[in-house]
């Protein structure tokens, strides 16, 4: 088998390596693709060394099928497609014991606190699999953890049909966050500085808004005839865009905090107290949301086409980071198994 | 009739006017008490100057009877007790007709907007009226628009029995949310750096705690078993508050904005993010609030004595201000009626 492994330093490797069979309880997936996330630049970028256990095997947006399984596994059978849901969970802490799992205060996300998908082979415990619906390609399938992110993000939101949502920001996540709003009946405008995302977002029917040359506050406050808007999602991790996020919200509009604000910046607390905001955390996903980030695939709802910019082997992964790097591709995936022939 | 007012330049002045009839569709009443409160002295140190109109007759916290009425008011008559919801919304904006009245963007705060109730004599519309429940004493009563405050915060936080609240801030609306917060079943905090106030609090039953000397978080921890509170209320409106109210957040901790912050603080969106917090933002109250203060009141689930730390005539206006700037005092009221004679 093949791995991708980050070494430190900037720099990424693949190794062929033996195969290992899976313990009792893990099931052993035979890996198609894997996404590149933000968060496996990150790492690249070392802003996440003293997290990671080097050499690092990174990935945890996938899709593939089960190759064995292990003792005691009684639920999966040999070629079944499957997604994992990339978490552990202590199962003890207070988090775990109010229903919160999927923000436990022990929690291990595979792909970063443990081996990830780029690999051709994956041993993973049997409980974090989630089956994939018949006739949803394995392409598509990979990604099933982003959407799952971003029916999770407007779940938090408790956005409502015929409310009017914006989103900050038009990475991925930020694309998916407005599918997914608009499929719950939402009516979605995206504030992007970046021309050429705008253009993508415009060309998928939604209002695209640069945020440098409009005034956010006062193109939304025309869009709702005074009201402002129900929901903003910040998702791009800018002082400006949660800046932007509340300014746009009207009488007890929900901001949901997806983007990731390494220090604390400035936030208009008095325009929470005076407008009785609420500001909302939204984290990863539960069960629940992954399950329906399938459905919504499989139901052809998520613009897998326009996301998924590339596919490439395994084998150029460095090559894949960089264009990521570069901010020229939406969404690359690494084709883990013509790695391993 | 006698009135205090506010006239600019850090002074207020007591002056006799003719008693005016009330208006059709408004009551004349008859203050007995009228509270002084922290936005008042915002009031009098001019940070308000650019809403108010001079000379303004401040006051919002008030109770008493009703002395005469306008035409087509029905429904009270002379001599029933009442206080006032100090909130005229327009009807027609989006916060009023999705049901946020209290929210209005053109909402009219008597007492800031217009004419308040250190009067003897106040003519306002029928509708701010709320009933008082017999046998509360018009002193007691005087507290309901604050306690209506704090019936609102913990409202907006949701705060279920069992459940551990921290209040950050102990002066008068801290003071009362943590009495709603454990009438409401839940267990109570409360940081404060004055140590006059904690002892206050300290012998109201309360664990007080002074934010200084101990690291809150930490204290929090350890008090819930490494959970971390279920609830914060920041009443401190400083950027340290702010961040202790987080900080002893857990899992999808709430976090209710009660406190003015004029500049944005920093704000640990990366813990809101990781905790799946919730910031709620909290302003005045509904009429439910007010029904709910008052029943609080009449039942003595309130601590009155210790809240009213003087009861003053309306004559001596400045010096009461003067006494509530030293920070000697919780609460001080202005006897209205006796101004009259």
């Amino acid at each position: 088998m093949f791995a991708a492994r980050y070494t430190g330093n900037g720099a990424l490797e693949v190794v062929e390596l033996p195969v290992p069979a899976p313990a009792p309880g893990q099931v052993q997936l035979e890996v198609a693709y894997t996404g590149i996330c933000g968060t496996d630049l990150h790492i690249l970028h070392g802003a996440m060394d003293a997290r990671v256990t080097l050499p690092a095997v990174l990935g945890h947006e996938m899709a593939g099928r089960v190759a064995s399984v292990g003792d005691g596994v009684d639920d999966w059978t040999v070629g079944d497609a499957a997604t994992v849901m990339p978490l552990v969970s202590c199962g003890t802490c207070p988090a775990c014991t109010s229903g919160a799992e999927h923000i436990c205060y022990r929690l291990i996300f595979l792909g970063i606190d443990a081996p990830g998908s780029m690999q051709s082979r994956w041993n993973v415990p049997a409980d974090v699999l989630v089956r994939l619906p018949d006739g949803l390609s394995l392409q598509t399938a990979a990604l099933a953890e982003p959407t799952a992110v971003a029916v999770h993000d407007v779940r938090r939101s408790g956005l409502a049909p015929g409310e009017r949502a914006v989103v900050v920001g038009a990475g991925p996540i930020g694309l998916l966050i407005a599918t997914v709003a608009r499929s719950s009946g939402g009516e979605v405008a995206v504030f992007e500085p970046n021309a050429r995302r705008r253009a993508v977002i415009a060309g998928l029917g939604y209002e695209a808004v640069d945020p440098v040359s409009n005034d956010a506050e006062a193109w939304v406050e025309n869009w709702t005839d005074g009201a402002g808007a129900a929901v903003a999602f910040e998702v791009s991790g800018t002082e400006a865009g949660m800046s932007t996020a509340i300014r746009c919200l009207g009488a007890r509009g929900r901001a949901v905090v997806v983007g990731i604000h390494p220090s604390p910046p400035p936030v208009d607390l008095f325009r929470v107290f005076w407008r009785e905001l609420s500001l909302i955390g939204a984290r990863v996903y539960e069960r629940a949301d992954f399950e329906e980030a399938a459905r919504l695939l499989a139901a052809d709802a998520i613009p897998s086409s326009t996301l998924i910019t590339d596919v490439v082997p395994l084998a150029e992964v460095t090559e894949a980071f960089d264009a990521m790097d570069a901010g020229t591709s939406m969404k690359i995936l690494l084709d883990c198994a013509t790695a391993a022939h």
